[in-house]
């Protein structure tokens, strides 16, 4: 089959052939059609990530047929989560394509149990982008801040694949949502979707803006981290909710203690999901006719310019690889 | 009456007579029999405290005779908490002591709210030990970390008054509570009334100690802050929850923000509590007969030495005032 291939630290994703997957007990075979990238292929293909191994097909979301029945499906890439709601398994936890190879071929052999049924309104390319980032903005959305109809929300770096479905969940659940990013035509974009306000995170005082724009903020959804995290403290309401996903920024350099117990914020970590949220992520996305936002779709042979694209850091949406 | 009064910055505790307080509508007199010393009060002795007006009548901990019935009453200390349970609200709540007088004096007038049956097992100084630390502690081991049978609990800085609450609370739940602190008496009085274990904070590899003896721990119970916040998110288990309280330790330099989304922890500011909250502690400390720790009792005379006292940070619990 082919498969792009990562042979080492920042070595260009490289198309070759591959032995087909062959499936033991209790594993399914799934013939990709559309494939999505993350940033956590990003990571792996730059040496930052923690058990790197390489070579490797990397590609933690895909869509496709179920070899034995060609039922459409897509993957949940939340592999042995276990048996606690509350966290996964530390020991046995893994995200499809890293250890195991991932999606970015033309075969990609997964548990049985972490097959789905394909949403039925969306196109191969657009079930591709759902998997990793819906679930993650799922958990974080709903079971993380238990997000409520008319509740404010804040939602960070509008443009990545978590940011933009935790946008399109929370408008579904009939939330007020705020955005910031730092480029006109995102902003924009996400005017369009429903956002109430955008504002520019690169501007000094766009705290204040928010402030002006929304008063505080009942629950704030932010894979950044950094610096920002005190301004976002200072944003929520008392008793807030501000779920962190990531940390793309860093960590903070100070963080202030004493309006965490005055205001009673909740700070709440949030990463990938369990597979109830996974079922729950999808039928919602069922039940309210959600369609992903794609970026781009690129040919499996183009995935390296992909890459590329998604490293700048320019794209609205998910970048697709279309592979059939 | 007879009451202590601050007249400025770090003036000393000065016995003075003043008028009875006199009630309004919705309000309450109670003749004071013994008070309790908080470290709020040393702050606002020392001008380290918002709103401070000087002079001012301390104290946020009393036990008496409800005037008009002369029925054994405690002040729950937390004024207009609001309609909110998940956090105070930030216009009107206030505690007793600041800006209205306190409960280091005959008689102090509070809202008929904020009076509620002495428990008839303790005396008028354990009584009068109870309301804040005991409500503090409530809310954040019940309401917050939401503590259950059989969970490990650490408690960080045993011998404050919330921190032993919190550790009689979680005993008195079934969970497995270990504690720190930086004193050899204090870490046999806390292993004596049930901890599991206790650790010096002091020595330089306090945490790996902790680990060692209890693995992870399912809730963490913080009045300290500071740089200790990462070694404590460090020992906290997957999924885990970290209640802080206070910040007697300032501000972490750095907070590594990965470990929390990727264990999916739960930091959770917790002060004071609601009505509902007080009510519940009163009622658990009935039904576990619980006695609170009394470091020490002094006259009301000699306030300013148990300031002194309470400043040392010696005690083993609470330090009260006998009144009548």
């Amino acid at each position: 089959m082919k498969a792009l291939v990562i042979n080492g630290k920042n070595e260009p994703l490289s198309l070759e052939t591959r032995d087909e997957p062959r499936t033991g007990e209790g594993e399914a075979i799934v013939k990709i059609h559309a494939a999505a990238l993350n940033h956590r292929d990003l990571w792996i293909q730059k040496g930052m990530y923690a058990g790197l191994r390489y070579p490797i097909i990397p590609g933690s979301d895909g869509a496709g047929l179920l070899i034995g029945s060609d039922k459409p499906v897509i993957i949940n890439p939340s592999i042995n989560w276990g048996d606690k709601p509350g966290h996964q398994d530390q020991q046995s936890f893994r995200i499809l394509g890293l250890p195991d190879d991932g999606t970015f071929a033309e075969y990609v052999k997964v548990p049985a149990s972490n097959i789905v049924e394909k949403p039925a309104h969306l196109s191969f390319e657009e079930a591709a982008a759902l998997p990793l980032a819906g679930l993650t903005a799922y958990r974080a959305v709903f079971i993380r801040a238990q997000v409520r109809e008319r509740e404010k929300v804040l939602i960070t770096g509008i443009g990545g694949g978590v940011a933009l479905f935790a946008l399109q969940f929370a408008l579904a659940a009939g939330a007020q949502v705020y955005v910031t990013t730092s480029d006109g035509e995102k902003m924009r974009d996400a005017l369009s979707m429903g956002a109430r306000d955008a504002v520019n995170y690169k501007d000094d005082n766009w705290a204040q803006e928010l402030q002006e724009l929304a008063g505080s903020f009942d629950v704030i959804i932010d894979g950044a981290g950094g610096d920002g995290m005190n301004m976002l403290m200072n944003l929520a309401s008392p008793g807030g909710r501000l779920v962190f996903y990531g940390a793309t920024r860093g960590n903070p350099s100070n963080v202030e203690v004493r309006r965490i117990f005055w205001k009673q914020l909740n700070i709440l970590g949030s990463t990938m999901g369990s597979p109830e949220d996974f079922d729950a992520m999808v039928a919602f996305v069922n039940r309210h006719h959600i369609r992903p936002i794609v970026d781009r779709v690129f040919p499996l042979a183009e995935g390296e310019a992909a890459m590329r694209h998604m490293d700048e850091s320019r794209q609205f949406g998910k970048i697709v690889l279309k592979v059939l």
